[in-house]
């Protein structure tokens, strides 16, 4: 039997394919799934659960003008594969190569480059919109949800407002049981009182014959047992959530039958109302394993797969600043009941799961509703507990008025841990956490710390519970580095001069140290004699410390992993400037003003001059003129 | 009949009071607050219409040790009123005064300082769930939301989450059928229906002897018919909306009627679930001209009552910064069909009626919705339209992640219009737009600018429709300034020199210009030349005018009315050291890291040094240190 996938020359041609076809290519992207997961870690179960979805929708709807968005993004696998992407499909998540997520710079199949759950709805909703307005009233609009999406609040925010436009807008709910995490909320348990509703469950004939039956009595009684009716037959149906928020609610239907997906697409399609198509999917569906610990294959590590078991493929590996944090949370609620940890929807990926399993009574994931989860926090800090936050930098984006309004300005002690800051690699950026220098310090009464290293980390983490104000504490994806000497406590404003340099500073924000020390090292072999400190502290900055190094030191360079507009060295500037300090030695390095793709963290941290060996470049550079100025100073031409 | 207003001792007397007596406490708090809004502008249909409900509130729970939020806490007025404020009401919203929203320094009654709309469930649902774990179970715990916030996304993430609890929390959804402006969406006509139900038009007796007359057939179909009257009877009885989201219904409740209200609140105040109750009221209840206009009666301009009419104070005034900016989109979106405008519930606050009624079909308003808003936006924007999203800068917050993602990330043309940038006045720290030039320069992609004056604001809209990346435009709450010469057109990354001044350079980034003239001419009697240059945009900075006055001017000044921390001055202080131009001679004024208070926006800028008296006060001190430098150069001893 010939392959199907290879010959696709558009998504359009799976309109031509009978069912039996496209069950044969579903098989396909599914080995192509497992052969990936076995070369690299990427997204697995999530493109399992929906592969027959995904090639239902294509030979239904035409995307090329009709307009689809994954919401999140990270079940797009399958869409790749089937929109021209097959040859070049094992580039994925690789530097240069395909992205994890969708990308409309790879194909005009993929509309917005997303990666943050929960806002297809809202842009489908204005796609819809736009075409409209413009005169493309044809164009269907479609919106894929997962049911871990499902719970932000954006979502809802985007449902209420569909109601108003009362035309065709197809919103497909993908339940599979499961965010990244087991789902947790009222909204987790409606859709499990939905999947077990009469209909669903095959005894819809007889339901409506009982129904059918129930006499009509006179007036006045009558109107109202009509309405009674409706209610009954509303009640039953099922969907009744929805149906308040102004959509047609269809379902559940089997989301691994593709011909009951293509009846049912077909039938929506034309459809003039919202319309909410609510689909039960199986995270993980087709390769066991994963469709039994879908939470552990969201981003498997690397495995082979042995007579359909997955077995690991062993990984050198040292602790990365993740564990490294959960053990101090741990260590923390161990020695303070008052502690209680928060995430959301990130026990997973935060490895959290010890926490949760020794506190289930002080550990709240609250689904991905970062909004909420900050402002539950100030609420918990307000009645006296001292809440952890512990969610990824630029997931944390979505608290930001939270951060402000909840916590910053009620001045309240509540301490966030942003894991994942700076760039986090193979998933682009959309995951790069790399604003939160800017936004945390911009707001009053905050405290904002990045360790040096993973005992920093443990350190400010302790610090962070003693202090009576918020604190933010950023950390990278990535493995620890440790000092390895004698260190300074943590103390509030206080930074750590771990060498004085001669011919220069280095001064560190957090992640970067390890690679401040290697610089040294080579600059040294080369006779140069930089020294590091390490920052820990963008607020409040320690001044003393660093104007010492800006007065003292013949340069200095401020290093940072994260955007320079408004960062760790703009900081600096504002304090040599604000005291009269000369500033012209001094030099920033982090992130300019340019979204950074895709790719292995070294890889991108090298491109932009942040590794060692950038670093050693641009001492390199800055005592070569210093040493220039200083001669002329000496009146020794060059 | 003496008063009781003034000898409450505290809110718990209100226990001790007879229906009567709290029915002449309501009669007073009216008369307070008509008295009030005939002084100054302050909340006020808003506070009408919770009299009733504040007074029952407090006469069934003990909010000592209870836990209350108001949401968004514009209608916290008789609240005050009856917690230990009475005597120092009349300085509410001036300086040092009280403030119009809750305040925890003010009074151990206000537990969070609010302003955004919609939190007041999670921060709630935290303190229940810190009091629980510190062993204070027994504390009851309210949290009063308008329909106007309820369709903000985080009260549903928080609604979703409090499912888990499943202990006694009691949300009171205060169902005034409007937001700030009238109210849109799926969940306004849900509450529609509900209030139409039979069981509020009173039909319940009627309904309930039709449903027992419905009769049971023998088995298998009994089953489903019992199941079927109970999905009747939930269908009757409404609210199935929050009983699917894990909430006891009950309502809806007339909140006018203290008798009725004090019955229901000791009936769920002993409820062990979590409870939602709907209590219907009426914004500007007991003052017909604000029943009838509760839009313009939100915070009405000064009036005076003759005969239980409003009669206008006539105030002088001169056009404010938002009436240029509707103008200006109303021109534009005469001119190019594909321009749409957007706002949050900010139609009125940003005088858009026009535009709602002349473009219709091309004006959305999206309710209190700021993070659907933007990501609506940007999926019109995709479509081909160019959506001007115009929102207050404090409320813009909420759409942080969606600014990054939806739009900077895609480099979508959408223009965003910050209304109320800078200090807003009389609302305080929670309306102050002063975070907003940190956090969208620190995106890629943004174009962000301030307008120096009126004819600015409209040429910068121009401008950015004309732009293809998204724009950012940030005016402040204040009559207009009119620079009132020949002008340089807009032009992308270019500021515009007004006067070069010999002896140092004020480079004002928009909304304070007008005190920068004025200081200017102040210092011109002085005999000290200064000059002007009118940045207009922070991003992209225009590098050659704005390094040449830090080269050539002996001192220069930058000024901003937001945060310093990673505002316009560190934009500037990046710029010069990445140059490599000294920076010794620059000064930045802003405001410092703290929160400011509310008071009168002219009294906030003269505390600061934002006023001209201010820039006067700091180019003085320069031009001195300047001409001591320079006569030391010169080997002049002073």
């Amino acid at each position: 039997m010939s392959k199907i996938l290879p010959t696709l020359k558009s998504a359009l041609d799976l309109h031509e394919l009978s069912n039996d076809q496209l069950k044969q290519a579903a098989d396909e992207i599914r080995e192509v799934l497992c052969n990936l997961v076995a070369t690299r870690s990427a997204h697995f179960a999530s493109n399992l659960g929906v592969v027959e979805l995904t090639l239902a929708l294509h030979s239904v709807y035409d995307f090329r003008r009709d307009r689809l968005i994954w919401d999140t993004g990270h079940q797009i696998y399958p869409h790749k594969l089937v929109t021209g992407r097959y040859a070049e499909f094992n580039t994925i998540r690789t530097k240069g190569g395909l992205m994890g997520y969708p990308n409309p710079k790879e194909s005009e199949y993929d509309l917005f480059m997303t990666g943050h759950a929960g806002c297809s709805v809202s842009t489908v909703l204005g796609l819809r919109s736009g075409d409209q307005l413009t005169g493309e009233d044809d164009r269907h609009a479609v919106a894929v949800i997962g049911d871990g999406a499902f719970p932000s609040g954006i979502v809802y925010e985007a449902l209420n407002n569909a109601a108003l436009y009362r035309r065709k807008f197809l919103v497909i709910l993908n339940d599979n049981k499961m965010s990244i995490c087991p789902r947790v909320g009222g909204i987790a348990e409606y859709l499990d009182r939905l999947r077990t509703n009469p209909l669903y469950t095959g005894l819809k004939t007889e339901v409506v014959r009982v129904l059918n039956r129930v006499p009509v009595f006179g007036d006045p009684a009558e109107r109202f047992l009509a309405q009674l009716k409706e209610a009954a037959k509303a009640g039953l149906h099922g969907g009744m959530f929805f149906e308040d928020l102004g959509f047609r609610y269809i379902g559940p239907v089997d989301g691994h039958n593709i011909p009951v997906l293509r009846k049912y697409l077909a039938m929506v399609r034309d459809m003039q109302d919202p319309v909410l198509l609510h689909v039960v999917t199986d995270k993980g569906h087709g390769f066991q394993p994963a469709e039994e610990d879908p939470a552990f294959f969201h981003t498997p590590p690397i495995f082979k797969r042995e007579n359909g078991r997955a077995v690991p493929v062993p990984a050198k590996s040292s602790p990365a600043y993740t564990n490294v944090a959960r053990d101090a949370v741990l260590e923390q609620m161990r020695r303070d009941e008052r502690v209680v940890a928060l995430t959301a929807a990130m026990c997973q990926g935060n490895k959290l799961e010890p926490v949760r399993d020794e506190f289930p009574s002080r550990f709240f994931d609250v689904g991905i509703c970062e909004s909420h989860a900050v402002a539950f926090a100030a609420g918990q800090a307000k009645a006296g507990l001292r809440p952890i936050v512990s969610i990824y930098s630029t997931f944390l984006q979505r608290s930001y008025d939270q951060i402000f309004q909840e916590v910053s300005l009620q001045n309240l002690p509540v301490t966030f841990l942003l894991d994942r800051a700076g760039l986090t690699g193979p998933d682009g950026p959309t995951h790069h956490g790399v604003f939160d220098i800017g936004y945390m310090r911009i707001f009053p009464n905050m405290v904002v710390m990045a360790p040096g290293d993973s005992d920093d980390l443990s350190k400010m983490l302790e610090f962070s519970l003693q202090h009576s104000s918020p604190c933010a504490i950023r950390y990278p994806k990535a493995n620890v580095f440790n000092v390895n000497s004698e260190r300074q406590p943590i103390e509030l404003g206080k930074a750590e001069v771990l060498h004085w340099g001669h011919d220069g500073m280095l001064i560190c924000y957090g992640t970067l140290l390890d690679a401040c020390f290697t610089a040294r090292e080579k600059l040294a072999r080369e006779g140069i004699d930089v020294g590091i400190i390490n920052a820990r502290f963008v607020k409040p900055l320690d001044r003393t410390t660093i104007l010492k190094a800006i007065r003292e030191c013949p340069f200095v360079v401020t290093i940072e992993e994260g955007q320079l507009a408004g960062g760790f060295g703009s900081a600096v500037l504002e304090l040599a400037v604000d005291e009269g300090a000369d500033t012209r030695h001094i030099k920033r390095l982090g992130i300019p003003d340019i979204y950074v793709e895709h790719g292995e963290r070294s890889e991108l941290l090298a491109d932009l001059g942040l590794d060692s060996e950038g670093i050693v470049n641009t001492c390199r550079h800055l005592a070569q003129g210093e040493a220039l100025r200083s001669n002329r100073r000496m009146g020794i031409e060059a």
